[in-house]
């Protein structure tokens, strides 16, 4: 069972990613011209659909987004934020939505890798599941508007969750404190995704002959 | 437990929704040419997918639709007639397929909500639940068929699923008989779905400027 | 409790299935020009969804691919294989991909249809799990890359493995080993796509007028 201070940071860390996923969400639904119902439904997919994914591969149905009314809400009030507050919010600089949505990856990937954990799934798969809780959502309304997922399309992005998911669970392996180790693994996520940004990272590609 | 009444009403409301969203999907199928296995197999996604994954959600798995082989046999009947007598099919008014498309949204919609009201989710989100049941099978087959799901493009479809799920709720919550309550949100769904293809209804939407 | 040698064959026949359908997943990520990260995703995608989503819906959750390391660990060996040595795996023969694939096929839908039965599902839909497990990795795959999924528009794909899974549980039903039985259903499916492959079958479709 995990210490009080673990839960309370994962679950401290899924609210403000789902706020933070939900409103992008609500933006993309926004920018492909979708009523205020899609826009509904794409920010609870983006804030939500990792997280239930994640909750079915461990066997923890009901998902937390089902049993916890408080991520719905939170995810429906974002999206209504960004309906209602369009005009304004679309001046908001590009930097600072990236940074936003790097803060969320990063609060994704270590609450994911925690729950996981906590279901005593090996050190490994654990921050593979983290990394999907973190992508998993935006990779689902990618889908939904049938387009190739920006996780595989867009430089380093998955790639920054792993990383600080495998940092987490190497930690936690050699005996750091589960909250050091989670905040480490998220920094380091929220770094390597800005980093990749202003850098203009990416991966390596095979060119097609 | 639920009353043996409203254990009927969910079976029956699941099995007639079932066969009138199994031949849409067939017909969906048909209409991009595919083959009489891509019939099928859009037949049961269209009809079963949005209980399945309900079921998931509630951890209420193996799913209906995997335990009781009444499911799929009635999708793959329904998909059987809509492929052999396609040519009789094609001819019925588009009025009909929209009347029959409504009363399956009613219908699942309705199953769906008192499926999660029995497992003792929350009402608000056993509304949710509802809306999923009615518009996921639809929304999958889209996905399938590579175009935006037409639940996040058309005019009120899922707010119809929506609007009758959350009556259902709260004719329950001041005391309503289960039945009456579940006939009520039905019925509810099925007329504004109607009104709304009849009279053009449309949710607002964001003038991209 | 299935005997401990048609769990090893179920094993043996998952694992060898993982190793060639990662690889697939990982060239479908190449010639879409995804980078290294994207050629895991799909690596793994097409060689565990399907047997994930058939976990689940048996409710033996957490599925194997997240409870047994080596299902992931394997996926991933494929797609760096596949990765590294394109420049090699490229010249290969379509006739030998196509056998590999048809193999992972049988094996998937040997599997799959096997593991359903060992959680008690009735016969039909344990072979139309059967067939999920086989063909839904690819159908996730494409989806994701934003296509109508193959299964849906090749000639006898799916088809092969929904024959090969009945052969299967027919065969137990009337009393054949169960290792026979599951021989028998996967060199059925195995030859029908290869013959389906080279003498160009394919399934009725119905004229759009």
């Amino acid at each position: 069972m995990p210490s009080s201070g673990v839960t309370r940071l994962i679950l401290l860390a899924d609210l403000c990613g789902t706020f933070v996923f939900a409103m992008e969400g609500a933006l993309a639904a926004i920018h492909a011209r979708l009523d205020v119902l899609g826009v509904m439904v794409l920010a609870f997919t983006t804030a939500l659909c990792g997280g239930i994914v994640r909750d079915l591969m461990l066997g923890a149905a009901p998902p937390m987004a089902v049993r916890d009314w408080r991520y719905p809400v939170i995810a429906f009030v974002a999206g209504s934020i960004a309906f209602v507050f369009y005009g304004f919010v679309r001046q908001a600089p590009r930097e600072l939505l990236v940074t936003l949505d790097a803060a969320g990856l990063g609060l994704f990937a270590m609450a994911g890798t925690e729950k996981a954990l906590t279901y005593r799934i090996s050190p490994f798969i654990a921050a593979l599941l983290g990394t999907m809780t973190a992508v998993g959502g935006g990779t689902i309304r990618d889908v939904l508007l049938a387009t190739v997922p920006a996780v595989l399309r867009v430089d380093v992005y998955a790639t920054a969750a792993l990383a600080g998911s495998l940092l987490m669970v190497a930690g936690r392996a050699v005996g750091v404190r589960a909250e050091v180790a989670a905040v480490a693994g998220g920094v380091l996520c929220f770094a390597l995704r800005m980093m990749a940004f202003w850098l203009h990272w990416n991966l390596p590609v095979i060119a097609r002959p």
